[in-house]
């Protein structure tokens, strides 16, 4: 027996999400389902997050305890062989057998594609949130760097745990131009639930001059005379669809 | 009564091709459906080009005869309510009554897209063909050189008519990298079915050493002495999801 990490790609539009649920199809219960096949005996497999409903991944790290006397490679082609298209396992191997990829992650980084254009576009609108008219680039880079640095996000999501700590440093908030998408990437140690899709309403808001850069600052409590003011929640989500969780990153 | 020309653009992934069929779910199909909602009397629309089932489209060129009292901005946003989110009338505009989008355009433009990687990746493989081990893009665009010109493409498939001429123009045969990505961008006066499916198939084969470059030439007949000898026909078809109609022409 040994504990196996695993980088999963999905396409999210026809999963609820990635945690299991009794009646949904969901990437959990879908790869579940893949390493029973392979006479796995565990419970729950260990996952660095968990995606929404039609959010993608190109880099989700999951960990199981497996008994396999094969390469970590068979093991790749094995579960791809098991997975349905929509799900791909990317790359396997072995690691320490306490391994927890949610708790010894040490930043996450997430996409998020635009594109502007006044008609739907069917070969876009799986994995890009179009947007019309089009917004202003540079406005949306001037607001997203006022997100670097630790901040608290309160206004930008709930923690997982109730009561739990909504203070996240930020360390990469970028607006990338690929041809007429605007890609925006984020990177943080954490994210707080619905963080990036409330990030990127508020900086659409912004690219469309309903509210300028520095409004952003209204969302972003600091203490004075060491009161804490508590923002509003910022209202809106982007599309799931626009979002990728690309990679997790540990020591 | 005037006759519209209207832009589709499709992912081809749910649909049986392009051409109406009795019972299965077809581009042609929810078009003329969607137009019977506006009161379309037609039997049957006129398109540029046939696609085949999963080949996807951004620039296929649909036109019908419709009274219709508004803009064409009106008829494009109209048809978008109707259709389905895998298709979209992405332009529409009025044309001359006897405007035959088959018969008068001038050339077509194929992207077909590839990309090469070991293990597949469900961000991808709805719009890509992936390969595995690389391909050798120089050893393609060389190939690819030689097809342009006038040539019989009677090797690389058949003519829409039983007995038509097998003779085409190629214009451009370009290999371009998009980061991991090649994209074969193909232009002709017209093609043969299957012909860039069959052109990309054989170019694969080279890009894998398995030919040579110029062996291509074996695929294009050269009249000898005034004899004409007959190649065989291309196997093997490129797989139909890293295909897709970019552009047709008109004077």
């Amino acid at each position: 027996m040994a504990r196996y990490q695993v980088i999963l790609a999905y396409d999210g539009t026809e999963f609820r999400g990635f945690q299991r649920q009794t009646k949904a199809r969901t990437v959990q219960g879908v790869v579940e389902n893949a390493l029973r096949e392979l006479n796995w005996q565990g419970k729950s497999l260990l996952a660095a997050g968990r995606t929404d409903t039609g959010v993608h991944a190109s880099g989700q790290v999951i960990a199981f305890d497996l008994d396999w006397s094969h390469s970590s490679e068979d093991l790749c082609h094995a579960l791809n062989t098991l997975l349905p298209g929509d799900v791909a396992a990317r790359e396997a191997r072995p690691v320490r057998v306490d391994f927890h990829p949610r708790y010894e992650a040490v930043s996450r980084c997430y996409h998020y594609r635009l594109f502007c254009d006044a008609i739907r576009d069917p070969l876009r609108e799986r994995f890009d949130w179009r947007v019309w008219p089009p917004v202003d680039a540079g406005a949306m880079r001037e607001a997203s760097s006022l997100l670097l640095g630790q901040h608290d996000f309160v206004a930008f999501g709930t923690p997982p745990r109730p009561e739990g700590s909504t203070i996240r440093t930020v360390n990469k908030a970028e607006w990338v131009k690929e041809g007429s998408i605007l890609v925006f990437e984020v990177v943080a140690d954490a994210f707080l639930y619905h963080m990036v899709r409330r990030m990127v309403a508020l900086l659409v808001r912004i690219g469309r001059a309903d509210l300028r850069p520095e409004d952003i600052l209204d969302f972003l409590p600091q203490p004075i005379a060491g009161e804490r003011r508590e923002p509003p929640l910022v209202m809106g989500l982007a599309p799931a669809q626009g979002l990728i969780l690309r990679e997790v990153r540990y020591e």
